[in-house]
């Protein structure tokens, strides 16, 4: 299989698709002579004909049959850029029969099927590259296989989507509310028409799964990651937490507990010194902890066409190395194995608790009882604003189980004066 | 040569070598298993008889003698952690011709005689990895090498020196001098007892230099490097900056021009806004922007034993599967070519100026005639304070060439009325 040149071909000539068309186009050379391998564009793949014609490439390069790419033998790394399950799956299961490296950027694909894909790729000496699944531009997947190896990573803290940190951004620079600030991204384009993956946290669960396999070296299974999305956010939350010196933020994250992973995606209040809290806009930042390397973050544009073609690109790049010199690359997963999981129930955390209360005398007290009674200790208690006989009170508890937060809680709600749909936050350790 | 073990020697048993030494021994089977090598260390190599035998290896595996690791055909990959230029470049071209692949954390040998230790490795079909030369434990040379391998990149500003960032932080922080705050860091462990290399920038311009080969893809010969330490910046000018949004950080900067590569290491005023800015004490980050990726960091301890050993041992890894599956993965660097260099004259940024002037009429007229004649417009005059007779005034240029600021501030200096010693820090564009 030694040989100068490999071949690509690239299945979804959609937004991404067409970004990594235009760097190969602008860079094939300089790439080929940095990596010492020929990179040539063998066909492109993609059901819509008129997409494809759009691509201006030569007829004899176009196909709206994948088949014509999968069971082509002179082609020796097909890119997936087509996204969700299937027919994603049963694409790259036959390049990987047909003898051929995969690179994709499908986030949902290998977070709920990665391991048996990657398990088929072993079985046939062969590889899937995955960076550009997570992070769009940022380069994270490499780093934790390679940079990473000899460290034990105990925690990651990531804010892996780019449309709720956009949200989160502009509600607190221009007190928008999160249904204006999401219109105004989906005019921007950095949210989708329908943006309920972004909103609800699956988007952000997806990609916390597969980096956390890579971190921890197990096996994830996705109904093991509580996911709470930012719907319950709300302006008034924000200003109050910039207040008490933090910034509200959607944090995917994964830590290894003597117990097992505890994986989570939430609304989170993030200290304002913490690097984390000063990535701003569509930005993304994933934030490591490791025994020996201590602290690391990476920074970058977690999507866009652009971005997202380099880390394919660079995916494409280290596939063709890997046939040229005839050398698997992507032995690291192979360790995966299966482990425990703490139910987020069991999680000790602080809690930010805002909510209206009718203004009698003896609400506090009942509030004290209720919490302690539980057990929860309060940090700090802020009575905010009045309206008429109604006041507003926030308040942040000392390191609770979320457990007893829950119940002490529910006693909360169950106090006359106290009106439901309060706001709940959890701290950033 | 295909193996299923991999055998290591390491010579200088210092603070990285130990730290080098403990993560090898604390996670050797996991670090084996994930790469599909067994490790094995064969010998530790240290002129210091009584800090080897600290180590407690068993008296078989330590030798005062580098030859006896050089010249040991059983081993496969040499660790060279002894610094400086000599004997450590005969040592690393020793290994080569031994046919060994080399990992070294060694910046000013990389810095200086880089080019020449890989072309002789390229010749012997070896590598030498050396992530450990910048930024400590950040993942830096292996993203530059391969996650961005498809993009071009167009600028790179870092915070490469911890010592110095320590010091501006605390300087602000607690309102310290210089001199206060370097004590500080050396009671601390943050700066050598002989801190010039840091404070006078030396130490940032050698990462400079690695850095911008690799973005670049040129040979960089150190003379074209314009470096300014850090003696010049006072508590002042940090809380003067800060007023008008911006944090003093010590940048190296590498930029490709239409003209060349513009290469300088200097005090610098960083918007408050800019990722860079909030990258708190002795915290190392690299800021990268590229055509396609636009804009990426790296952030993390960017010195330390335990963090620098995570970059020795992920060098060690992939030196280990090169061998295993005789592979050359730094195939990268071949494509080093010559290239023209910007002089720091012919640059254009804009400029903060702080100085004393005798308060008397027309002082700013002759301020003002003085810039107006070079064509050097202001973005903003303050004066600040005043002692008596003496004003202190704080101005911030527009966009100028630096042989034109130059020439204004030499005449501005020539004015009675003004003090000599002007504090000038250049702004992040």
């Amino acid at each position: 299989m030694d040989k100068e040149s490999v071949k690509i071909g690239l299945i979804g000539s959609g937004t991404i698709g067409s970004g990594v068309l235009d760097l190969f186009r602008n860079n094939v050379e300089r790439i080929s002579e940095k990596i010492g391998v020929t990179l040539v564009l063998e066909k492109v793949a993609d059901r819509d004909l008129p997409k494809l014609r759009a691509l201006q490439l030569p007829e004899e390069l176009i196909t709206t049959s994948a088949e014509d790419i999968l069971q082509e033998p002179e082609i020796d790394i097909v890119i997936e850029l087509i996204g969700g399950i299937e027919p994603a799956r049963s694409f790259i299961v036959s390049a990987l029969e047909h003898g051929k490296y995969v690179v994709t950027a499908n986030k949902d694909l290998m977070a709920t099927h990665g391991d048996e894909l990657l398990a088929l790729a072993r079985e046939k000496d062969l590889n899937i590259f995955y960076e550009a699944s997570v992070g769009g531009g940022i380069p994270l997947i490499r780093p934790l296989k390679q940079s990473l190896v000899s460290d034990r990573i105990h925690r990651l803290v990531g804010i892996v989507n780019g449309t709720t940190n956009y949200i989160f951004t502009r509600m607190y620079q221009d007190q928008m509310s999160l249904d204006e600030a999401l219109a105004e991204a989906q005019k921007l384009g950095f949210a989708e028409p329908d943006p309920s993956s972004d909103i609800e946290g699956r988007d952000a669960a997806y990609k916390l799964i597969i980096l956390s396999g890579l971190a921890f070296g197990n096996s994830i299974d996705p109904d093991q990651v509580y996911v709470e999305g930012i719907k319950g956010v709300t302006y008034q939350d924000i200003a109050y937490a910039k207040e008490i010196g933090y910034t509200v933020k959607l944090l995917a994250i994964g830590e290894k507990l003597p117990e097992g992973l505890a994986l989570r995606v939430h609304p989170t209040l993030v200290p304002d010194k913490h690097p984390l809290a000063s990535v701003l806009n569509e930005f993304n930042a994933i934030y490591i902890e490791g025994d020996a390397v201590g602290e690391v973050m990476f920074y970058g544009p977690g999507a866009g066409a652009k971005p997202t073609a380099t880390a394919v690109l660079a995916d494409v790049a280290e596939a063709a190395r890997s046939i040229r010199y005839q050398c698997a690359n992507g032995i690291i997963e192979k360790t995966y194995s299966k482990t425990s999981f703490v139910p987020i129930d069991d999680l000790i955390t602080s809690f930010y608790l805002r909510f209206l209360a009718d203004d009698r005398p003896g609400v506090f007290a009942s509030l004290a009882e209720a919490f302690g009674d539980e057990e929860v200790s309060l940090d700090m208690v802020i009575q905010k604003r009045r309206y008429g006989n109604t006041a507003e009170i926030v308040l942040v508890t000392h390191d609770v189980k979320e457990k007893a937060f829950q119940k002490a809680l529910a006693r909360v709600l169950d106090i006359p004066e106290i009106k439901p749909n309060p706001s709940v936050i959890r701290l950033l350790a």
